[in-house]
């Protein structure tokens, strides 16, 4: 079999073989098959697509380049609930405790975030001592121990998804149906859960643009889950305007406490429930859906799962006085509200502006080594279908200088539309597949 | 400007800009764009092909890559002739010396064969002591003192091809037109020629399999010409079954030699008229078509085509003394006439398989370093439209052995379809564009 033959296939359209993704990938991962040709196929998936079977072997191959978590010895159903990521999304931080509150173990592994989206990890990490950099022992010990553990992307794992992707980064193939769910879904499946939840966003802030992009990205990880004997559920949910009312990493947290002790947003308790009763019917924990939202809505109202949550910081080595008193968590130097200079009813706002606006003050990174300040962010005062009057504040900005915060003021009036007649707030999900 | 933001621009089918085209090919000649880079935006080009614009662009960045002769002080127009490529074609041989005789001066810088083709200098190196590996100065020397000089390609001219061409190869690229045209225009373009005529072939034989790619090859490579300033006109011809009677490499001298002695076979005689009158009009030498067939004609016959091969092989080293004498080219050691089983009227005769049964007797090479077998080959004696009785010849094997011979025997018959009534010969050439 020669790479290039591999390459023509594809280019043609022709589905491949189990063999032909496998003697691609693994040739690849172990630098036989050079760059330039993954490059090639690369692109030619972009244009030409994969079947589901394709996408299966190819995930299937990604996971088999690395070593794959067992974890059945802990636990017999292991739970994780995973986000294509979007502006103000800190649902992990409240579904993960509060599923694993009910008894159903959550073992997560989380990337870092690129770009304006903060990861879950780098938002845990303004938690003083909180640590994500678990060895496979120490992830298993904290799983059995706490019935919940979040850590970052074990380098073990899936090791040509990170090599295939760091490729596409830079030629142009990011953008492929079937690679970016193969890479999602070889990276949950290398790491063992057998019980997978994604909360597949679309809108202006989210990584799919539209609802049409999204569905067939759940469908295609969804089948590939299904594939390789997990079950998998995905929930279409919109990332028009961003999620709750905190952008910015520690403000996320506190959002996240706020919310696991009762006094969340709607939307984000909302979407909390909405997954956390999909992973709890899936494992068999609960017979149906209602059964399941009605007991984590009680596990919430209990105080288990801000308990829960206390519990996995600490063993992770979080400092929890911080959580049961979030004025512990420092301040950005200047805060500011930002006031409407018209009334009306917020029509939209562009989650993806806001986004942007919150990555200029230091909330995102541009590159993987750079830091990110935990500090800085906003936080919405109003959302779609608020009535705004003249002077109302519409965000606070949490900035470290006036400067910063005047930079992004220009940017902020542009995420805005109002009307002068009431407007319905948006739909929080779509479908279930 | 970053080279992942034109590889997505031509992704999504937009035209780029003389300047990106520019600083992609720049970028990959000098080694800052790498390889993979360069992969990825040659996919994106099999897929959303380049406008003429583009492609004049893409052209002229290759030729800039490199050297670029100028001829002007030896000829204010020196002729040139090209063929994509065909089994039995060696038509340059005849083409070349019959303009020249003429006093349009002819330089060619040609390219060796790979697959089943031989290119002209393989087969011109089959007479001893033949040297086309020619410096600068020694091509410009001989054009200026014989008015006829074929050259191997000089790796000082369009750089950037070869290295575009090598990766190409390995990618699954190499069939785009914009791709092709670029690459064979930008060779021709660095060399200096001002009046050049393209002999694009179609059919089983060729590299374009059919009339209609053939077709949009042609057009694009006469705009890129038209784009930057040269005459170029393209001839369209058939090669569903081989052209003359000899595939073989010093076969084909031989033939070329006979040809130019007047005795040459009826297809080859008439497309060597057709594309020498284009370039005998386009120079001006003649006032028309008619006019430069009937000098041409008249040149042959006359014998001083032969002359000025004999005077050309001669300033570049080869012994004429073989082209006085064609017995003196050593024959194969084994020769043998393949008969026909059936009688009837040939109705087609696959030229690819002709091709590659010549080549599997070693007349062709699989990679740049093979050697070649000057002798071997086929003759045929027999064309599409002729009688055949059982037992009558179909064409002679030159091959090393008894059982080389037979190992290309059963794909010979399968090159053959017959018909019980008369069959009109295939057109010679379709279109001139």
């Amino acid at each position: 079999m020669r790479a290039v033959d591999v390459i023509i296939k594809k280019r043609g359209g022709e589905p491949l073989t189990d063999a032909e993704i496998s003697f691609f990938i693994e040739g690849f991962n172990r630098g036989e098959i050079p760059d330039y040709q993954a490059a090639a196929f690369a692109m030619a998936v972009f244009f030409k697509g994969m079947e589901p079977a394709e996408t299966v072997s190819l995930t299937q191959a990604i996971v088999r380049s690395g070593h794959q978590l067992d974890l059945r010895d802990i636990a017999p159903v292991v739970a994780d609930k995973h986000s294509t990521g979007g502006v103000g999304d800190k649902t992990t931080m409240v579904v993960a405790p509060l599923v694993a509150a009910t008894g159903l173990p959550v073992g997560k592994m989380s990337g870092r975030g690129l770009g304006y989206f903060g990861g879950t990890v780098d938002k845990l990490e303004t938690i003083p001592g909180f640590r994500a950099a678990l060895s496979e022992e120490e992830f298993r010990q904290a799983l059995a121990k706490v019935g919940l553990v979040v850590a970052g992307q074990s380098q073990d794992l899936a090791p040509a998804d990170g090599k295939l992707y760091a490729l596409r980064d830079v030629t142009g193939t990011v953008e492929s149906l079937p690679l970016i769910a193969s890479s999602i879904m070889s990276k949950k499946i290398a790491a063992g859960t057998n019980c997978i939840v994604l909360d597949v966003k679309y809108g202006k802030g989210a990584f799919m643009k539209n609802l049409e992009d999204a569905t067939a990205l759940a469908h295609a990880m969804v089948e590939i889950g299904h594939g390789v004997g997990r079950k998998v559920r995905a929930v279409l949910s919109s990332m028009e305007q961003p999620l709750g009312l905190a952008v910015g990493n520690s403000l996320e947290v506190k959002e996240a406490v706020e919310t696991l002790q009762g006094r969340g947003p709607g939307d984000l308790v909302e979407l909390a429930l909405i997954l956390g009763s999909q992973l709890l019917e899936m494992s068999g924990r609960s017979l149906n859906l209602t059964d399941a939202r009605r007991k984590l809505e009680e596990t919430l109202k209990s105080g288990a799962a801000f308990e829960k949550f206390k519990a996995f910081i600490a063993q992770q080595g979080g400092d929890i006085s911080y959580l049961d008193d979030l004025s512990r968590f420092p301040l950005a130097a200047h805060r500011e509200e930002f006031r409407s200079n018209r009334a009306g009813y917020i029509k939209s706002m562009d989650a993806e502006t806001i986004g942007i606006a919150a990555y200029t003050l230091g909330a995102g990174r541009k590159v993987k080594t750079d830091a990110i300040d935990p500090a800085v962010g906003l936080i919405l005062r109003k959302k779609v279908g608020d009535k705004v009057e003249v002077g109302d504040s519409l965000l606070e900005i949490h900035a470290q200088s006036q400067s910063q915060a005047d930079s992004i003021k220009e940017s902020l009036w542009q995420a805005y539309t109002f009307s002068d007649t009431p407007v319905q707030a948006p739909p929080l999900v779509d479908t279930i597949i």
